[in-house]
């Protein structure tokens, strides 16, 4: 696998998008587009959240056929909690859009995030769908990822070649983050482009790998988002052996696709509302993967671990704390604890000898904390952010 | 039932306190005793966190008896993931408590707040045990109350009076919060005195029962703490007719015993870290009980939701997403939602006209969440607080 240092979701061969603004957000790019010069096997992973935007069981429904040809992504609104008349705005916007693009409705996705409870303001995107559909073309990812962030303060984009059977493939992925992050999923958005040729029972297998192994592993604030979705389209251009399922190539194109995924999750992580420093936590020696995950979103979800981090503050209790709560089967007296890689409870008893050396190491941007519960064999990472006074002031204002 | 204006934990015939500075904290007083003068039947609720402070596991073991004499509280520590020498510490103390007041070492029982993970500097509270001990009164509950303080603000106390049968019964108690506030408990200790003649099955009924409609019902952070204890002492000197089990006069006395849990509770989440809210989440026509609870420690616990109360923030999409992701059977066409008492979502659409008029409203000290799920016939309401800068920053800092 070849990380390519510029690529973007224009680079596998046949995509093309734009982006522009409507007038959804004041002067940003709010509106994009995603386009394959040819339909291409598709699938969605999408939020589990009970409350789901329109453009959420719009996608679900549209993807019934396994295809897409093309998604349009506004941000500045969710269409979420618009009931009957959200549905219909999603479902006018893909409609103009396809027969602007000479495609079947079904082929068209549409993907919205930013405010929940508002109706779109849905002329301003039709009025723009001419130039928009007009204006596709090869060089205008930057501007796409660019369109598709809310309060994200950098672009998030990554592309790898793979070789299927010394044929070179291309998978590329933009996301946007940043507030309402949680796994299954958050309000996160990822799109994947890639040229490949591959079966669709392989293609939804490596979808549902890839997020499970990064969107699924990360949390910023616990909240689950209306509108999350990540999906992939693959166009088959590459015209390699296509990629069956179980086959050694498909464990090289989920290999690929988990790369891109956990390296876009990680940024989303590094990009997090008010966010000072990029949390890592293992948990180790849990009974039963469940027991693994728990334990480690009751950590990364700890608001009160999160501003012992966001201060730099060695009061370490506040962790088992968290995991005491966390409803898992937990022994006090068998489970270890380092923060930043130094032993500070095991044997129950604290054990840490020196703390000012303790403080100085958890000023470092990466933090890293490691639970071994000693119950069984089971291990599960996530990555998360601190809480700070910045998150707060973000998230009063009103936008 | 007659509220006593200026109540207290000696406001019962019989009870005894002292509080003092033994060292433990910076110049506050951190050593507290609460004594009744003859063996009371006793009761505890303890936090469900599976790491469990030794005065915990101790008190847990010396309230099989149902009965006790004395409580010693100390904050400062919270001897906790202090393993075997946390135990005998705590043995100790309450051990050479026991002999200075003449008692049984299991009559006595041991409180701790505060940090964990650090041992306890039991030569501190050691050496102030006779000073301790010699200044049992009846003129010192106001002290105490503040001795069991961590970053609270203010002290809690609440007394009222009931008539057993013409005889007059006072129910008092006095609690500490300030964070780690969730059900089951939260960081909050919570001492009750009665001078009731109540059988031990009414007793321990009665307070769950006043524990599950007060302590449990409210949330600054979602974080259950490992010392979370409610202990009560019911003397019996009001020498009323034994009040029994499923009587009409059991009845009166968990009324009384309510409205002094819940009386404290609110106080607890109106003095939460950096609060400036006081939020009152009503659930309604939820399927089943748990839906219900489940629903409003959903929206009690969003840092997103706190972080838009604390800014009088209109942005109510919120409370859906907190919702629709709480994992509860939840339909989004049929919800509805008010804010301040404002219908802002009801029949699967925004219908709230007057967003300058909510915004005003959210400026208010009390704010009111109510949520119709329209899905059975259960309700439950829950007390939470915003999320503030100052939160953050109380957290940020090590204490």
């Amino acid at each position: 696998m070849k990380e390519l240092k510029k690529g973007t979701i224009s680079t596998p061969l046949g995509f093309k998008t734009n982006a522009l603004w409507c007038g959804l957000k004041k002067k940003k790019f709010d509106l994009a587009l995603i386009y394959s010069i040819v339909r291409a096997r598709s699938a969605g992973v999408f939020t589990r959240n009970k409350v789901k935007a329109a453009p959420v069981e719009l996608g679900i429904k549209n993807l019934k056929d396994n295809h897409a040809q093309a998604i349009i992504i506004n941000s500045g609104n969710a269409n979420c909690c618009t009931g009957k008349r959200g549905k219909e705005d999603a479902l006018l916007i893909t409609k103009l859009l396809a027969a602007q693009l000479k495609l079947k409705t079904k082929d068209v996705l549409m993907s919205s995030t930013g405010v929940i409870g508002k109706y779109l303001a849905k002329e301003k995107i039709i009025s723009s769908l001419p130039e928009l559909a007009g204006g596709l073309g090869f060089n205008n990812a930057h501007k796409t990822a660019q369109a598709i962030m809310t309060t994200d303060t950098f672009s998030k984009q990554v592309a790898v070649e793979i070789k299927i059977k010394n044929k070179p493939v291309t998978v590329a992925a933009v996301a946007k983050g940043a507030g309402m992050i949680c796994p299954n999923m958050a309000t996160m958005l990822c799109f994947v482009t890639t040229d490949a040729n591959i079966e669709q029972a392989a293609l939804k297998k490596a979808l549902k790998t890839a997020v499970d192994a990064s969107f699924n592993c990360i949390s910023i604030d616990g909240q689950m988002s209306t509108n999350d979705s990540v999906i992939i389209m693959a166009n088959g251009l590459a015209a390699n052996a296509m990629i069956r399922e179980n086959s050694r190539e498909s464990g090289i194109f989920v290999q690929a696709l988990k790369h891109v995924c956990l390296e876009l999750a990680k940024m989303i992580i590094k990009d997090a509302e008010g966010a000072t420093k990029f949390i890592e936590i293992n948990i180790k020696g849990a009974r039963n993967r469940k027991a693994a995950n728990t334990a480690a979103m009751a950590i990364a979800n700890s608001m009160l671990v999160k501003t012992m981090i966001a201060g730099n503050n060695p009061n370490w209790g506040r962790i088992p704390a968290a995991l005491g709560a966390a409803g898992i089967d937990l022994d006090q007296e068998k489970m270890e604890l380092s923060l930043q890689k130094k032993v500070v409870y095991k044997n129950a008893k604290p054990v840490l000898k020196d703390q000012l050396s303790l403080i100085n190491s958890l000023k470092k941007k990466d933090i890293n904390i490691t639970v071994n519960l000693n119950n069984g064999s089971f291990e599960h990472t996530v990555f998360s952010s601190d809480l700070t006074v910045e998150y707060v002031k973000v998230n009063m204002a009103y936008n």
